[in-house]
């Protein structure tokens, strides 16, 4: 019945959902799930079941499989508060992860902490792996990398530490604008519109104070000459990207920008920053939340068992 | 039974409430009702037995009764849509009041037209009401007045008309901010800290496009340094206002803004203003908004049949 045998489990525990991989003792990826059981939606005694009911048949019962995990899981309402680092520091110090008990003995579950900071007061989780992932691959990196997502981080890196970070909002703005507000019945779930992406990016970034007259704006151009809600949506994120960018000066000009993102977030990031003069380069971010656990799994089980 | 014999009958139906008053021969206020039937519940067939239930009372059998409207009742989703005016144009425009045809013959119900700006793209119903009452007991007025609220209208009104006006939908984005985003961890419904409001009045005012981040601080704030929810709340009010007043200089530097609202809303907004230099005075919203229906209802029933 198992045909997976993984050696160890790697896991990205977010808000809103879960990805797993198995990966077997040659360091490949031999398995996969996800579901939407993410950190908000469980009280702390369901981590484990929820885990276990994904992982169950990856176990061998013989023996017990390390399991790394990074995210909110750490965070205080998930599955058991994971003290954060702070910034400066290295994106991940194998001896501040926590361990988290389990009654089921086939699991030994690691959880790698997330990074504060407190002028200004910022936190991460999650982004640390990612970014300790780009680093493995990149050790000499030294600049800015921009994490885009539902809170985009923006992090100055250099000598193997996190030098200093900012968080914006702007994708959680980007959902509550559509959703929430008077806005959500002129903007559909879905649609593109690069030009209309393009100029809201402009107007970002050129008046960036005139958010919440911009934002109503977009529903006047509805209701007065038709506008589609294709059109609003992109001029929208477009917009909200654009003021972004305008507070992000300090991090990319002069600096060629690291993008960790998905596919999509990475073209329109580029985007916006090409056209208010920066320059970027990118880097998946499934590879880099994978090679950060796995740097993880490997200081923990090899090197630093090694050393120890 | 009816002891208020009303005249006629002001009505200030918004989005998500009604306010009516029931004045009588000596332009008296007799009789006041509200609900919380605003705009956005009600089917189009539900505004009149709404109206009845709440006037009934009031009616005289015997006679018809004018009824002067204001606000999104006129919208699309509304009773019956007012046409717009396009600005410049005078507050309210008497011959382009809107007769909203009833199956009770006890009442004949006009309301007033909104105004739209197609460049930018804006749009007002209710709030032209207001002006109109301002100007009634200010006829020489020549200035700029600030009309706080969900969506806050700044205008310049110039010889009667409105010649241009803004919409910032700032006190709709700190609801949704404060209710569906990550920050609603961190806010409660009420409570308030002055120094903390002024702090995000200057931060939102000197870096406007740190909205995301100052934003995400306040979360950031909360989770590590245990600010309470008074503090971020206040403070996030602020930092709206703050970047608000960024972006409308140009309406208010150099001149003494009237505040058009409610007695809190006008000490938020005269302080905020004092703060970044500018200067202002208060004028209250509710006596605008039945001034500017009585003068509706006189032009109508008075001067207006008389000069016709």
């Amino acid at each position: 019945m198992n045909n997976v045998n993984a050696t160890w489990v790697a896991v990205d525990w977010g808000t809103t959902n879960i990805r797993i991989w198995a990966i077997d003792s040659s360091d490949n990826v031999i398995a996969y799930s996800e579901s939407d059981e993410g950190m908000k939606d469980l009280q702390q005694n369901e981590f484990e079941p929820v885990l276990l009911n994904l992982i169950g048949n990856w176990l061998d019962g013989d023996r017990v499989t390390p399991v790394i995990a990074c995210g909110m899981v750490g965070a205080r309402q998930g599955w058991l508060e994971t003290p954060y680092q702070k910034a400066p520091c290295v994106p991940i110090n194998i001896k501040k992860l926590t361990v988290v008990s389990t009654t089921d003995a086939r699991i030994q579950v690691n959880v790698i902490p997330g990074i504060k900071q407190h002028y200004p007061a910022d936190i991460m989780r999650g982004e640390e792996t990612q970014i300790a992932g780009f680093l493995k691959v990149n050790p000499e990196f030294d600049g800015i990398v921009c994490l885009p997502g539902t809170h985009i981080k923006w992090a100055k890196v250099s000598k193997y530490k996190v030098e200093k970070f900012t968080t914006f909002m702007t994708g959680e703005l980007f959902d509550v604008i559509s959703v929430n507000t008077l806005l959500s019945h002129s903007i559909g779930d879905n649609g593109w519109h690069q030009s209309s992406f393009e100029k809201g990016i402009m107007n970002g970034f050129k008046n960036p104070s005139l958010i919440a007259a911009e934002t109503f704006s977009l529903r006047a151009e509805s209701i007065l000459n038709g506008v589609d809600s294709k059109n609003t949506r992109s001029k929208l994120s477009g917009l909200l990207i654009g003021i972004e960018l305008h507070a992000t000066k300090n991090y990319w000009q002069g600096n060629k920008v690291i993008i960790i993102g998905s596919e999509v977030l990475i073209k329109h990031y580029s985007k916006a920053l090409q056209l208010v003069g920066g320059e970027s380069d990118s880097f998946n971010a499934e590879v880099a939340t994978l090679a950060g656990l796995r740097y993880a799994y490997n200081e923990l089980h090899t090197n630093y068992k090694t050393n120890d």
